[in-house]
């Protein structure tokens, strides 16, 4: 029996800093991205869900969604509907090209791409101070009138290019289809799901749900997926081979393995960004506790070496 | 056993004529929608896969799309993307709301959304002749400039509005993960797919999928659909209960039944209206054909009812 991995990319898997993010781009960048899955699919013949972040296209969409009520009046969609929009869409294009990957391997293995929503707690404290910026920059005037239409809390942009809307983060606490997720991926078709973390949605009353503004982490929505389908490995995939102490300092020492008490005190001491590997650590954490089984932080080059990346273990 | 059923909803099951398309008009009426699909789930106890189409939707986007490019110089991106766009939203939308009516009637059913691409051929002759108008409209300077750019074909629009983009309308040939879908129907959970006809993709060069500047047919693809996965029933849902020969005319006949002989008969008498009512008689004799089983054309409110739509039949 084939073991379940767990993959999940960034969103510059696709678009990449420094890009326009044209379909050319992102369509080659899946492709080379795909190219690099061949080892844990063919060699490693692991069953494999992908994941993926979204957050240079989401970005694109609110402003597309923006200007399109600017230009011709017609109605914003909330940030739920822009998620969806970029699972569609960020989906097809990693299936379109890990499928050519496939066909020029030879490999007869189906991709199926799911829309995902993530259900998440409306009293979780996140939603008391939203800190992930998104979307366009405002003036001080314009913000405040959205502000006051719509409930929506602004910060002033640290590099002082406007004001933005910031969204709650919160704790991901259930994922929708994760019982056909699961199965079909052990049935030995790739599935791709959880794009941006999923779509945050909440029980507004009972039997009611609701899509509510704001951004799941991916890295800890995808390990709650892994760690709920019991797979055997997690890959966080990031543009750095091994996780740093002392990042980008004289001291600066790369590390094989450490475990997950070892991680917690790293990330206390600060060895971690925010909004960089901090929530890749988190995420490593949370698989590691919740299964037993190792998590892998590495760049897809290295995918499936194995001195190629740091592992997170038990003990 | 289950029997399995296809249900195929126009993108006016969502947005209907009139409105603005706000997210709460869309949700409200997907939620009106599911409820009236419970009569198929609860009291027939089908297996169902639910397709739609994109038409409102994916108009919005096209010009969520080029309002981006002209105020924030965002990439555009091309309608396949479009398209897969609009899957992630209105899958997610029904999917959420279809959810909800199944929580209000203790219904413990599962549903996936399925970002669905479809094969087409580059040859097909439609290409030599795009009729289908969609997205923007354009000054005559703009849209010559753009055909230039771009190769894209432009026509005017018979009512005076301005120069409308026009893309082909080719055959499905094959839907991907047709396999899966069948399968997870029949184990029960309802599958929403082949959203807008499907993602129309062909093949650029051997072993290499390509997106395609085309809109697919939705009832066609949920024909084609229908037929390769075995479907027991197939529902085409309009907004006539059943179909009418003179319509609106004073000649006006309502038909409980025709078989695909007279089928064919009407339509080359002309009695169906391109863009309305003739594509879904083609897809309906389709899939009577190719399946030997019945076609019904209904709306949403005769769903169920023994004599509350048109069967189409094969002799």
């Amino acid at each position: 029996m084939r073991k379940l991995a767990v993959a999940a990319f960034g969103g510059n898997a696709l678009l990449q800093s420094g890009q326009k993010g044209t379909i050319d781009e992102q369509e080659k960048n899946a492709f080379e991205t795909s190219e690099k899955l061949m080892v844990l699919i063919r060699e490693k013949n692991y069953n494999l869900v992908v994941t993926h972040g979204n957050g240079p296209q989401v970005g694109n969409l609110l402003l597309n969604n923006t200007a399109g009520n600017k230009l011709y009046g017609l109605p914003e969609m909330p940030l739920d509907i822009c998620v969806a929009y970029s699972q569609g869409f960020i989906g097809y294009v990693i299936e379109q090209q890990l499928r050519n990957v496939l066909m020029e391997h030879d490999l007869d293995r189906d991709i199926i791409t799911i829309i995902t929503q993530v259900l998440v707690n409306k009293d979780d404290e996140a939603f008391n101070n939203p800190t992930k910026p998104i979307g366009p920059f405002y003036s001080k005037e314009e913000a405040d009138k959205i502000s006051v239409e719509t409930g929506s809390v602004f910060r002033e942009d640290p590099r002082g290019r406007g004001w933005r809307k910031v969204v709650a983060s919160p704790r991901p606490l259930v994922i929708n289809n994760k019982k056909s997720i699961e199965k079909i991926a052990r049935e030995g078709t790739i599935v791709v799901a959880v794009g941006g973390g999923g779509i945050p949605v909440f029980y507004k009353q009972e039997n009611k749900l609701q899509g509510i503004d704001a951004v799941i982490d991916k890295d800890l929505a995808s390990a709650l997926l892994a760690s709920q389908i019991n797979a055997d490995k997690f890959f966080i995939l990031t543009d750095v081979s091994k996780v740093c102490l002392n990042y980008n300092t004289p001291q600066e020492k790369t590390l094989d393995r450490m475990n997950i008490a070892e991680a917690r005190r790293y990330l206390a001491e600060g060895h971690f960004a925010e909004g960089s590997m901090a929530p890749k650590i988190r995420a490593a954490i949370y698989f590691v506790e919740h299964s037993g089984k190792d998590a892998i932080i590495t760049k897809t080059t290295k995918l499936g070496i194995d001195d190629g990346g740091t592992r997170i273990v038990m003990v």
